[in-house]
């Protein structure tokens, strides 16, 4: 005797190209898919409201926080990024709870592309790549001598990474062959972690000891202008500051004057605030100062992690086992 | 009862800053260092004959090649650099051996800055770092999209390594937890190898199953113009080439097809021929052809290392034991 199954509705925004549509529509049968009634743009942007969600059981995407309020029937949310700002306040964690929304991320998708950013900076620092590839015929010039002064190794020398989570833990692992000193912060210590854990608010205490400062702090209010000017006056002459978090956990005038002053050596930057970074803003002025449009959780078959990634979730959630990436 | 000690003569001619000269000086004592007439340039710069290098036992620095068959005292010689090619003959060879000489070399200085320089461009171009930093406020847009979808992750590619020695084997050290397929070249391989050893007449053989060639080859009549046309060929669809060993081992004007016609993705260069590169040559033209002035082992404390390393092996020459990065 077979067991008859009522279809799921899930709600997905992505922009996905035709196969990979398929491979998500497959992936989910014989449930079902719904789809925004305007298309979606990249994963860092929001969607607006959209009539048919409220009929969705699961929200695969960046769906409406006003759709999520209004819907009878959410029970799942899984979102296409790792950051999710938007839904992280106290009053959207008490709906979730009361409500029995569970609320899972992308981050696991995003977190080995950016903790290889972040190493190709803390490198591309350490051995000079943006002068050296910017000089011409130099050999054995002062120009020269001074390219090779001020390379470096990252070996032996030391990190700290404010804000220890995906990223930094991928991060912490490639970092293991440099025999670096390692050291992270994090809100809330699972006792596991293979460095040396310190709580945020003892960072200024240390962070004059380091020579790498990795900032992967999420945006939050508890975030947000973090790296102030005491933050920067407190590091080490010559430290390098490294952003792949979110732009808004810097004050960016402070960032500048510790660029043009001191104590930085440098800036390698992934997000910035506002994003994009206009053409004139003064960090932009600065050959210490090193800038990706926030391009470093990219990656090529990025859309396909993506689902995959939501589809082994979505196995878990069916066959009732812990989700991935769980934040609520 | 005080043995005497006969103090031994050491011809140095490094140039080096008043207080590395003193260590150097305070670690041989109570033996004597020779300088020589005319100071040396850089480590890469060979030095001409000496009047007073006859009367040495120990050379440090690159000993000009006539002055070493006219000594009658030499028995150890220890170059500067890592690379050792007007040494390198079977000539040379049989006249150290018949002459009980000593040859070592300084590729442990260079080896861990050279394996970093390797890495840094293997992740610029993973993260697509030069266009990257090169673009504007392009949030969102279409050259933002190509970007991000032109970033790739190291994690799960291949590489193939031509020419394992004290570079690669760093490398390889750097490499392992991004979970690669490792392979490596190798004309002696001694077994101890972490990975997959391929016999370098086997190369064209193998070449096409590899995203990344990484040529840490040395000069050598053997190594002479090995990446050529049929080489580049061979190569995979998309393959992107690093050469960190030297200049010589590639048919440059075969790398210029196969970055203008395919089939490489890029080409990252911290050795030409000749160095420094000439302004106008083709090769700085192209957009994918990204050139470091021979600046992958030098690093902040270079001439440090190096005296320091120097003076490990003058202690194990003068107690006896085995001398550090021994090629003859």
């Amino acid at each position: 005797m077979e067991s008859k199954i009522v279809p799921m509705k899930i709600f997905a925004d992505p922009k996905l190209e035709p196969a990979e549509l398929e491979e998500l529509r497959a992936g989910v049968a014989p449930h079902e898919l719904l789809f925004p009634a305007r298309p979606a743009g990249s994963v860092l942007e929001k969607a607006g409201r959209d009539p048919r969600f409220g009929e969705a059981e699961i929200a695969f995407g960046q769906p409406d926080p006003e759709d999520i309020r209004a819907s009878e029937n959410l029970r799942w949310i899984h979102t296409s990024t790792a950051g999710f700002t938007r839904y992280d306040t106290e009053e959207f964690r008490n709906f979730a709870r009361e409500r029995g929304i569970s609320f899972t991320i992308s981050s696991s998708v995003y977190a080995q592309a950016c903790a290889e950013h972040a190493l190709s900076f803390m490198l591309a620092r350490a051995r000079c790549l943006p002068t050296g590839f910017a000089s011409g015929p130099t050999g054995g010039s002062e120009e020269w001598q001074r390219i090779r002064d001020q390379s470096r190794t990252l070996a032996g020398s030391s990190v700290l990474i404010a804000g220890y989570g995906g990223i930094a833990e991928r991060l912490v692992r490639l970092l293991a062959p440099f025999g670096m000193k390692l050291s992270a912060t994090r809100r809330r210590p699972t006792g596991a972690e293979p460095v040396e854990i310190i709580p945020p608010e003892e960072t200024m205490a240390v962070i004059g000891n380091y020579e790498h400062v990795v900032n992967i702090l999420p945006d939050h209010e508890a975030t947000r202008g973090f790296f102030d000017t005491a933050m920067f006056g407190g590091m080490k002459p010559g430290a390098v500051f490294y952003n792949i978090g979110r732009g808004t956990t810097v004050d960016q005038a402070a960032l500048h004057a510790a660029l043009v002053s001191g104590p930085l050596d440098s800036a390698w930057l992934d997000v910035t605030e506002p994003e994009p970074l206009p053409e004139k803003h003064p960090l932009r002025a600065l050959p210490n100062c090193h800038i990706t449009p926030h391009t470093a959780g990219g990656h090529e078959g990025e859309s396909r992690t993506l689902i995959r990634h939501f589809l082994e979730n979505f196995r878990r959630y069916r066959d009732g086992e812990k989700l991935l990436d769980q934040v609520m």
